[in-house]
């Protein structure tokens, strides 16, 4: 019950920020696009929600999108932090952390899928990257995070 | 310049908390009571100044007590992440896994050294667990990975 | 088919080097003594073996056992890595990079009792260690992380 | 003393299974082309050098190229392993893991350079991934490593 209420709380959460299923799935396919050319958006939404069932995962999603709001709305407190997640500064590393903490329970795939994705930013990475009025520092790299996750286990599957 | 501004503003966040660089010193001499009982405490508060000098260290401090203190004034605007953080609930994970941020840096032993302060919770960590009015989940992860950073650069330098 | 048969082998390669289901079972039982003391080993090996099951924590088992191998019979070709595995240098620190190989896949949990079980070496890991004719380096972390996996997974479940 | 020699050591096993520190400048150089055009290979060489005086980097390196040489000459006594290693099978992921290991210890930005040019193999990575007489299994991880790790102290430097 908890477990299925946390999921639904994330699904919001990510779609209240402008990120759909949809859109994660996307990213998987750029990320498989080599590999499994043939792989449905169907199949892969599957996947993504079971990443999106484990507990680690909902609750690095839960913090990175509540630091990004209280940045975003300037309640964060504290300048410094607010500075650096305003700026997405690139050698803050925090947001990279907590998305290894999603990517590590996928292997080692999944890690090297996250720094590919990280470093090239395609699709709705860019878009999050490219908002002017939001903060998005923590959420491209969960959702980059998320979707080398569920490619990596769709390559484990195969 | 910025490194040293950011360096004393974390001595002084982790002061604010609650926790001096002789705390942290005590952990480590706990960690190394085996291997190094004859290392003083001058020699390790050298240390652990050098490891509140990197970078990635310094923002895992301030992202951590940052969320400390909007969980206990009750200022996240979330209220399921207010309920974890402010229980401390032992699946939460976020707080590891910015702990682990800090002690990869510093290799495998000062890994395993964490996840052993982090079960046996001595001196500060468990002083800073037993705060009924304020919250330090991240706060006693980050001063555990701290001490477990410096007592593997010490038993590098051995 | 494949992960079966890879999943027998690394059952008898962990048993011909002197472990069984039961004896990781025990330092699963020893890490939740105060948290699930009721649990039963039966249980508990069905978890082991599910852990078993994953492909990477399969290939850390034949990688490590491997190196164990080559060392005692002095088959590695290389007089450095020969010294430093039969001697199970405090300092090498490839094995537990293998084992948290293994334990990230479970997440912080799994860490955090992998550093644990590490320090205090009870039951089979410190039989393990105290082999003089054998050389163990890189099981006990390998059976360590098994256990430190399993015991995750039964906090998670519970 | 013993550090030196071991990093003279790792240099030789580089150099000999034809990895001068000219090709991992040419990687670093790959990494930082948006970011750094300007850098000079010699700089970058003294990072890489320090880099290589890390003992957990000479340890994964002299482990690596060891199971690396004993696959090719078939003396791993393991067929599963040999195969494996022998086709660089893309699930193995034990490369991977050691690599981390490197990464981890220059933080968030080596580890996702890592995960950017092991996609991409450009350059030596490319050459020793082509190799049809060799096993370069380990190597080529290495070597991105090692270079991911330097672009990483050169971003944070700059």
């Amino acid at each position: 019950m908890e477990v299925i209420n946390m999921y639904e709380k994330c699904l919001n959460m990510l779609y209240e920020r402008g990120v759909g299923l949809s859109d994660i799935a996307q990213c998987v396919i750029y990320l498989q696009r080599h590999h499994h050319p043939e792989i449905q958006e169907e199949e892969i939404i599957e996947v993504i929600k079971n990443v999106l069932k484990k507990r680690e995962v909902q609750h690095a999603i839960i913090t990175g999108i509540t630091l990004d709001k209280l940045a975003e709305s300037n309640q964060l407190h504290d300048d410094v932090l607010h500075d650096i997640l305003i700026k997405d500064e690139s050698l803050y590393g925090i947001d990279e952390v907590l998305a290894y903490g999603i990517c590590n329970l996928y292997g080692s795939i999944a890690l090297t899928n996250f720094g590919y994705i990280d470093r090239d930013k395609p699709l709705i990475i860019k878009t999050l990257n490219e908002h002017s009025h939001m903060c998005h520092t923590f959420l491209d790299d969960i959702v980059g995070a998320i979707a080398a996750a569920a490619a990596s286990r769709i390559a484990h599957n195969a």
